[in-house]
This record gives C-alpha cells, sequence and structure tokens, in this order.
C-alpha cells in the first residue's frame, strides 16, 4: 500500500480560493475512496524543490512512493488506472474516458480559461480579439450542450472525464457564462452535488482557511 | 493486423494549412513506422456522421477497426501505448512523457492558442485583457524555456509529448513569439527537422492542394 500524497498552495488569495487544481485530485481520490495526506508549499516563495516537481511554479503535484507527476489531466488518468469508479478498465469504455477527459481540457478548457483571464481582467472592450475569443468559447459550448442534453455522464458511467469537465464548466458558470446552455448547468449542478465534490471543495476551502 | 484510418478535413484555406490538427497524427504515425490511410470529411458542410465522430464538428479522428478517436492527445496516447518509438513501456518513464503531454496542450497551448487566435484576428488594442493574456504566455514560456535549456526532449528520449510540445511552439513562432526564448526556438528547429515531421507536413500540405 502506497502512500498518496497530494501537494498544494499553502495560501491563496480569496478569489481562487474553492477553485485551485487540487480539488480535481481531491475529488477523483474521495470517488475513488482512496486514502491520501495534503502537504502544502509556499504561495509566495516558490523554490528549487517546488519546481522540480511542477516545472511552471504550479500546483498540484502527487507524489506515491518515489513517482511525483503533475499535471491534473496527468494526475487524474494516473488514478483513473487504479479505480473503477474514476475509469472502466474494458478498452473500448476506457477510450471513451480518456477522449472526453483530453476534450474537457483541450477543446474546452482551452477556450473558457482565456475567456475567464479577460473577465478576471475587468476587460470590457469590444475589440476583435476579445469577439474571437467569445466565439471561440460559444462554438465549443453550443457542440458540448448537445451532447449533454442527450446523456447523464460523458462516457456511459461518471468518470475522471466528467471530474475534469465540470470543474471547467463551474468557471464559466462562476461568471455567468453557462446562461444560454441549460444542459451544461444541469451537468454542473448534477456532478457538484456528488458527496466526493462537496466534501473535495470543503477540505480545500478549509485547508485555505487554516492560513489566513 | 487492424487498419488505422486518419480523417481530416477535404480543404482547408492557405492560413491553417501546415498546421491543421492531423499533423500531429500523422507525424506520430511516420515515427511509429505504422501505415495508415487518410479519408476526408468535407470542410463545408459538417453532417451527423461527423460529428457522431468528432463532437465539436473538428479534424482529426482516428479509427482502428471498430475503435473511433477523437482528440489529438487522446489519439497520441492510443499510439504511444503501442509503439517505444512513442512512448517507453517501463512505468517511470511513461508517467513523464503522460505528464509532459498534458503540460503541453493544458499548459502551455491553452495560454498560446488564445494569443494566436488574438494574433489571427489583428488586434493590436493595448487592453487590460490583451496583457493578462500576453502574461499567460509569457509566464509559461519563461518557465519551459529553463526546462529545454537543459535538455533534448521533455523527458528521456523523443516522445508523443514532443510531437504535442513541438506543434503547439511552432505555431507561435509563426508569429515570432519565440524570439525572446532561444531554446525553445531550438527545440522547436530540433523536432521540425526529423524526417517524420518533414513528411507528415509534405503530406499535409500536398492532401489540401489536391482539392484546391
Amino acid at each position: 500500500m502506497t502512500d498518496l500524497i497530494l501537494t498544494t498552495f499553502d495560501w491563496v488569495p480569496d478569489t481562487p480560493r474553492g477553485y485551485v487544481r487540487d480539488i480535481r485530485v481531491r475529488w477523483a481520490l474521495e470517488e475513488a475512496g482512496l486514502s491520501y495526506r495534503v502537504k502544502s508549499v509556499p504561495f509566495g516563495d516558490r523554490n528549487a524543490e517546488h519546481f522540480s516537481h511542477q516545472p511552471f511554479g504550479q500546483v498540484p503535484w502527487l507524489t506515491d512512493g518515489d513517482i511525483s507527476i503533475f499535471e491534473s489531466g496527468a494526475i487524474l488518468l494516473y488514478l483513473g488506472e487504479r479505480s473503477d469508479a474514476l475509469m472502466p478498465a474494458d478498452p473500448r469504455s476506457r477510450i471513451e474516458v480518456i477522449e472526453w477527459l483530453f476534450a474537457a481540457l483541450n477543446s474546452v478548457e482551452m477556450a473558457s480559461l482565456p475567456w475567464s483571464i479577460l473577465m478576471f481582467s475587468g476587460d470590457t472592450e469590444d475589440t476583435s480579439g476579445r469577439k474571437s475569443l467569445d466565439k471561440f468559447l460559444e462554438s465549443r459550448l453550443q457542440h458540448l450542450e448537445s451532447v449533454l442534453a442527450g446523456r447523464e455522464w460523458l462516457a456511459e458511467t461518471f468518470s475522471v472525464a466528467d471530474i475534469l469537465m465540470a470543474d471547467v464548466l463551474r468557471l464559466v458558470d462562476r461568471f455567468d457564462g453557462l446562461a444560454g446552455y441549460p444542459a451544461c448547468r444541469d451537468y454542473v449542478a448534477r456532478a457538484t452535488a456528488r458527496p466526493s465534490f462537496v466534501k473535495a471543495h470543503a477540505d480545500q476551502m478549509a485547508h485555505f482557511a487554516a492560513a489566513d
């Protein structure tokens, strides 16, 4: 039995609380019923040890014995391979989960995160660039809306793909970007009502509050 | 022996030629020495059959017998599992490749593609949003520059992670976005000098030219 350790920041400002990416890993670990510990690294002073685990100076990373993994997508794929609650073992279902896992990160989040950065920056100017980025996100959400109108989860059963997609979409929802996409909104509500998300979210909030 | 079929558009405008994402799959297939055929779907009229393979109406997708996979990241991971030339089999090296594969798509491309969209849109206005997105990309490239200054490839040997990272970076390079990052630029030059990239690129150019 190895010892899973999730590393995140010791503290973050109020705005990102509840949205720091360790929540994806917490959520997956809770769904799988895997025991784990949480460690902290300084938010303010990111040292060489930090960069040796996460080359972009971000969080989270997961260690499993002497293995260390960064990137929330890579961590969830790693955990998915050890729990049927996160990713079915049969090859066809596994592929379905993996393509949707990538779709969450590289088709939807690649459009939604820059949009969120514009929203955070308070940019309200109607430039050609802004219009292009709005259109990029709209196109992805329109297609996703069609998909989610017809199914409960992205693959046959709830999986790591839903953890990533729901986490990506709830940041859009925070800025009311899902107003025109009721199936996406219902999907986020369905996913975040799961006891594992509720616990993961409460744990992250408590973790950062403890440092105040 | 299954029959690998890569599907891409029948035609695209001049600007994206050489950069359509089927090049990632072509490149991987060439590196692995796997035989494959290329099929086309209409660029102009995307029908229900298209969306059944690629829910966002994009390309490429790969079929392997009755398995169909979309998302270039998912396809490269699938191919990586069947060729040591793309991803080593030993668990520790495999994890290293997978975390960098996700880093290419979810840490670097998530910052670089929106930046490229702004460049394509001709947006030159110095808004707060534009500054935030420029800063987002700069931060990622600065950290990547430190990594690439010290190694030939992202993992121990050339892998699918390099195919994705080099393809992501060469679009930045197209808009001269790597001017301040010599190690990133050298890395792109090193990767795209590989015979498999040269063939993949020529094949994509010829494919679209044939439809003119």
